[in-house]
């Protein structure tokens, strides 16, 4: 899907070289890591919802051994949960800030809307709670192939009203990278159609928020973000297996298409690599226009979520650092 | 001058539509204009002094109609003057806004540290005039072939020392965009080498941080911003000219290599398609890494500085309507 193809311009081959301007830690990775394959990644998209299934356990999987270690290593404790029918974690750090003491985060994890189901979505979850010594509880929402739009954004709207019945809106949080990011916006857009008191604050990291491919970063990071990559082939298959028969531009899908007035205070994160630079900062902008208070960093050299990802890097202490900052700050 | 050469990564040739998620206004001028010709920016570098003068004038007098239209078109006067030795100019808006009664906004012009001198530099000192409904004093500072580095900086010095004999620091702000965004920041790591009391806020507008080719969007956005188009020629050209026989990394010259602990709050503002976008955003990660308030919007679309060159887009009227909200947060 290309918008304005008529008025396309053809962009030359460049040459780029690592970030100087990055970190250390970050560059080093990046330099030392494979050069991104845009054909190679759109020759993996699976073609069924067989080979969806098998890419989708294959890359869970890998994930799990780094969540464990995590627990292993780090004074964190984590416990499954359920509330109103839909699978939670409690993660709670062993020693909690007396200044979030009555507060709670609610974690929407990511994964292109099909990836991250159970153990393996808990890796963010864990660094918040550890990072800012605050209870976070991971909703374990279902996706696609089996359950597209809108059980997922339905889970979370589920384990808020209940949350709601227990605790002041404005002492949680919402939030989550990616895919998470973008159904915490949805999700918003929901409670304000349902009339709910809102969160105190919201953390949409690198948020998915159009799932069309409208955005320039689509085009000007395809193969210069080393995580992503292209949004042709997987991500785009990813976004139909969620949409279902839906339109893509549905707000509650896309939830750049939607109104940001009302909206909490709202942390946001990306990187000049990110191929979601544009879902980011557009999301940031409308916020602003919209009069919400919203903060936005962008790191250079940064891949999408890789903020995230590089857990040594000054990037990645600074991004929970200003988040735990922005939370203390708008919370009650 | 290209940094880790040696794991430099080849980047294909793509396909870039128009942005369809910036506003009507930004989107249908960009697809309106011609596509940016590397190649022909290139070419157009001057070769020695007397066509950098040559080139300056005629860039400069394209200004000039342009700056005679808004002074007839809005209710704002100019007025030249001198402080110190420097030239001056006094922005007057018909009506100051009465919390702006005792501000000032001392305004650094842009132009790759060459262009804009006299009234051509006037155009945004007007614009934010006007918009903020403050008085500004646009600093008319000495510029290369004739004066390079450090003439610039110390005229704003001057000025601003001068200026600190009658009023409250923090009545004051500072600021500019591209090159006047890079000297204002700086003027600030010189004001705290002289131990002054710093300006109450900051305007960097897509700031020339770093005047070396150092930054991811010096090579993403190549070919895709369509104001300054490349680093290569005239850009590099006009940074070597400016420092002279001085280092680049100079913080005074490229103050991205700075330190920005105890910087007043700064708004920046950039795009994604802004050839800045890696000066503006490293500049913001810098601040906020010391602790300082900073604000940072990124326009989808956008080219460098063209926010304010798209005078009627929703884009120009957050940008100057924000950075007055700000202005009145911080000033005193």
């Amino acid at each position: 899907m290309k918008e304005h193809e008529e008025t396309s311009w053809s962009i030359g081959a460049r040459t780029l070289p690592g970030p100087a301007g990055a970190s250390d830690v970050l560059r080093n990775a990046i330099v030392s890591g494979p050069v991104p394959d845009v054909e190679a990644v759109g020759r993996a998209a699976p073609k069924n919802e067989a080979e969806w299934l098998a890419a989708i356990a294959e890359l869970d999987e890998e994930k799990r051994p780094l969540v464990r270690d995590l627990i292993e290593q780090f004074p964190v404790s984590v416990e499954n949960d359920e509330i109103g029918g839909v699978n939670v974690c409690h993660v709670t750090p062993a020693e909690v800030d007396p200044r979030h003491e009555n507060h709670l985060f609610s974690y929407v994890h990511g994964g292109a809307y099909i990836l991250n189901g159970g153990e393996a979505g808990l890796l963010e979850a864990i660094v918040i709670a550890l990072r800012a010594k605050m209870r976070v509880l991971s909703i374990d929402y279902r996706m696609p192939p089996q359950h597209p739009f809108p059980a997922g954004l339905d889970d979370v709207v589920t384990v808020y009203q209940h949350l709601l019945g227990n605790r002041p809106a404005k002492s949680m949080a919402l939030g989550g990278s990616s895919a998470g990011g973008g159904l915490i916006l949805a999700a918003v857009h929901k409670f304000i159609q349902l009339g709910l008191d809102l969160p105190g604050a919201l953390y949409a990291g690198t948020p998915w928020t159009d799932l069309t491919k409208t955005g320039d970063s689509y085009y000007t990071n395809e193969g210069i973000d080393r995580l992503l990559v292209t949004y042709d082939g997987v991500l785009e298959g990813a976004a139909r297996l969620y949409a279902g028969d839906n339109d893509l531009k549905d707000p509650l899908i896309s939830p750049i298409y939607g109104d940001f007035h009302g909206f909490p205070p709202t942390f946001l994160v990306t990187g000049t690599r990110d191929l979601f630079l544009s879902n980011t900062a557009r999301a940031h902008i409308a916020l602003r226009a919209a009069g919400v208070v919203a903060d936005l960093l962008v790191y250079e050299g940064a891949s999408h979520g890789e903020y995230g990802s590089e857990a040594d890097s000054p990037e990645h202490q600074q991004t929970y650092g200003e988040l735990n900052a922005f939370l203390l700050q708008h919370l009650q």
